[in-house]
């Protein structure tokens, strides 16, 4: 066996983090609508975007994310694409499976054996909804990381996260869960840079575990909470950009746009980490 | 398009549940480690597995559940299989994909799609982490269900699911939500029957909505209780039984058992509900 697959995909992920110089996150996430000019939309489609996409924009990333929704909205065919698509990820970069799976025990064996046996993701989301149970499969995969939802980006995120028990609400729950019972960083956190405010408590609950932070992009979030906030002491974190990348362009400088579009937002993260200090 | 399409997929659970005279929902979830002897621990063996017990009961059934887990934890191939499955469903059954999906809206819609669209489930289960972002897209589908996840039937579903916010758990907040945002009955909730006293408050609380109830075989739960509580006033409820009959045996019999066990719960489901009156 290689070093390489020995070796945990926190240790990949902090040597990545590390040589890329910033935590970007880059969202793979095919939509059919909304490919470049002249694709189909289709599976053929969405693949050759996918690949496109990944070839040059690998470069600059830490990770990379693929948002299992955006293969599955075709069934086996986006399924058939989704693991081609895995198995172009360099494999010095960090693969997360976003799919937010959350069952009881033994079907979240089944999804654990499905996205990080069969697909091999370097880490998953996963729902915290169901507790415990949703969440120990998906570590039974040693090496592997788990990125449960605490604060997520998108405007209704508030309506139940934001629920107080115990005068504190319930995302902080779910931080204080996951610091306490994962102390050593095998499961991070989602925490969506739309709401900073929060993203700035989840850090001071939960200081050893690594973010997950999406939102900076087409969602409004603020990029330099996100990359101050991401990382923890016992791991790094990660700024995910989706749609402001793979959206760049529509014409037939979709590559280079995404490509530019990827060096900036590396730049633009080294940028305000090393503003940190200040 | 045929009367049969245009008819609501809630109209067609109501008929069917009249029809069978109870509200059994099959789950048709295949683990290549448990298939009868002599099946292939593969794709082709979840699939002749599934087509099989679906064959067997499908004449005792109001619906079908079938656990997306079971079929994706084989990438592609296993979503091959699901899709034939899910095609051999008998039009009269109602289908429920049990994927409990939960993401922001844009890839709720690409669930929608996958799980709606490209293979026309009549319901889907959601989960309500992230709020009514996460439901409105399924429900765009016009006709068909969602059924949101309130109080579920594993060990530590009362660790984020029982906190008290305002003096009362967070399921019966999911439970408010879905009775007044949706009280038409196109949402229903999931809730487990290993909990009877939280499934009789949450029907007080919700009492136009149907109930999908999971956990009444190997998970212990209350089988009376369920069948009580499952039906709303603005649509019926479902008794989910999956590895009660899918394992009933191993051997060769294994067809004739299933059968067996799925008419042995349909009678009892039809006793209990007799005895409501009692």
């Amino acid at each position: 066996m290689s070093e390489l697959a020995v070796r945990s995909s926190l240790d990949r992920l902090r040597d990545r983090v590390a040589t890329v110089g910033a935590p970007l996150c880059v969202g793979i996430d095919p939509h059919p609508d909304r490919l470049p000019d002249g694709f189909s939309p289709d599976a053929n489609g969405i693949e050759r975007f996918a690949r496109g996409l990944l070839e040059v924009v690998s470069e600059y990333a830490a990770a990379v994310k693929l948002n299992v929704a955006f293969y599955e909205a075709l069934g086996s065919a986006g399924w058939r694409v989704l693991e081609r698509v895995r198995a172009e990820v360099p494999p010095d970069l960090f693969c997360i499976l976003d799919g937010k799976r959350g069952d009881i025990g033994s079907t979240a064996e089944r999804y654990a054996a499905g996205l990080l046996g069969h697909l091999s993701g370097d880490a998953v989301t996963v729902s915290p909804y169901l507790g415990e149970d949703a969440v120990e499969p998906f570590l039974a995969y040693t090496g592997r990381m788990v990125f449960l939802l605490a604060r997520t980006s998108n405007p209704s995120a508030a309506q139940l996260q934001g629920l107080e028990a115990d005068g504190r609400p319930l995302f902080e729950h779910v931080a204080t869960w996951a610091a306490e019972r994962w102390p050593d960083g095998r499961v991070g956190l989602v925490v969506g840079a739309t709401a900073p405010a929060e993203l700035e408590r989840i850090r001071s609950i939960a200081p050893a575990l690594g973010f997950l932070v999406p939102g900076v992009g087409e969602q409004g979030g603020d990029l330099a909470a996100a990359v101050r906030y991401c990382h923890g002491t016992a791991a790094p974190g990660l700024v995910s950009i989706s749609r402001g990348l793979s959206q760049a362009s529509t014409g037939s400088d979709w590559q280079e746009a995404a490509r530019v579009a990827a060096k900036e937002a590396l730049e633009r993260m080294r940028e305000a980490d090393a503003t940190l200090g200040v």
